[in-house]
């Protein structure tokens, strides 16, 4: 059978332009949110125009030592130039970077995937620790 | 690195109540619409309460012998019982299930992703033939 | 204030093509499936480009003497021939339909909203009968 | 008949927790990138459980003088506590603040939406004024 896996690219962020690059600490207090940014092009612009932009990055997370996976976010970037005056002829524009908060109970993995409307689906990973503070008396 | 292919699980939709289920004709006219109906549980049910559902079906095409897949569609069921009163004890349930309506110019595969909200990322390919009269004059 | 109801235009379905058209029972069985297909140019047809598009049907519920919404269902239609060869040169599309399955345990009011990416929101709404089966011994 | 527009709320959101709040200059540049944060319970904390959270925060763009809006983002909030050890006893929460990043080539009005899964839909708006700089020789 033929496996959506096979549909998501990678590659080096620093290089490739439709990378997801996630943002965020690496180790993160259990149960406190933190901000997570997610973004495409942060070294290598990627256009936003109505014929080629970035439509949405979403994020699941995959505690550690579990098998499945749960949704975070879905960050969809609608506007595109798209008027009734012609393609990319229009008065907004949404950038494709978005922000979020999060609060995690484990360690896990948090994925990072983008859709490119004409080249396809794209991914990155990064792998959190949660950490719980521990209180020393003197 | 982790990727989001792995997060993936597939099975027979026959004793599997989890994967998605692509109903759609296996040859199709070019550039004819034609219907596809994806459902979660068509053999063995799957609950739909506040607690425990199924979020969405997404669904991607890889034209044939090309690199980057399209989205289809998302198709998102919101409704799972919840109310002022408590979980489970509200109005309105929608069951997971979803036809739409496609068109193609090429032959590829059809993928139908889903999201159970407790049970992670599910999936299920079906490639379609896209075919083109030709009038045979007598 | 500006408000967001003032963003959404209806009109007669049968001569405007952008009003989404709800079809579905006038009264269905309290808690049992049923039908609700949404559709956009069901009498005048609409483009369908990578310019000019219809995005999605979203359909809420209110029930009969509530006052706060349901969010029902979000029908995403993703594909509208954007390739790499150019704009409304891809090889699949994704038309303005979808049909979806609901239960209710109430009667009351169903609204269709849709978003053209360049002539904005519309919607049109549905009063639904749910009635419960009496048994008659004779 | 019933208008979607009669189902959206709104109040002062330093009292009414469901209202969404947007953080962003009064004045932008016109086609230069700027933030705009959208956030529930700025003032007064909502909950973020399996049974009661907010879904998602949209953003439209009404362009002044113009009759269409635009759909700018949609910012889904998946994660709430849910888990196979039952609701609100999950790994992972996502907390309903967003932010995006937008380009303007007019002023107008933005509006930012959001759907408490109980409480129904809740909106609000700011006027943003594009400006251009102009050159000014000594």
């Amino acid at each position: 059978m033929d496996v959506i896996g096979e549909l998501y690219r990678t590659a080096d962020w620093k290089s490739e332009k439709h990378v997801p690059v996630i943002d965020c600490p690496d180790r993160v207090a259990a149960d406190e949110i933190f901000e997570v940014t997610v973004s495409i092009g942060k070294e290598v612009a990627h256009p936003n125009t109505t014929e080629h932009h970035i439509r949405w990055i979403q994020l699941f997370f995959l505690p550690e030592e579990e098998k499945s996976a749960y949704q975070v976010g879905n960050f969809e970037f609608c506007a595109h130039g798209e008027s009734i005056n012609g393609a990319a002829n229009g008065p907004v524009y949404t950038h494709h970077v978005a922000t979020a908060q999060l609060r995690l109970k484990k360690s896990g993995t948090l994925y990072a995937t983008a859709l490119c409307n004409i080249h396809g689906l794209w991914e990155s990973s990064k792998f959190i620790t949660s950490f719980t503070w521990t209180q020393i008396d003197g």
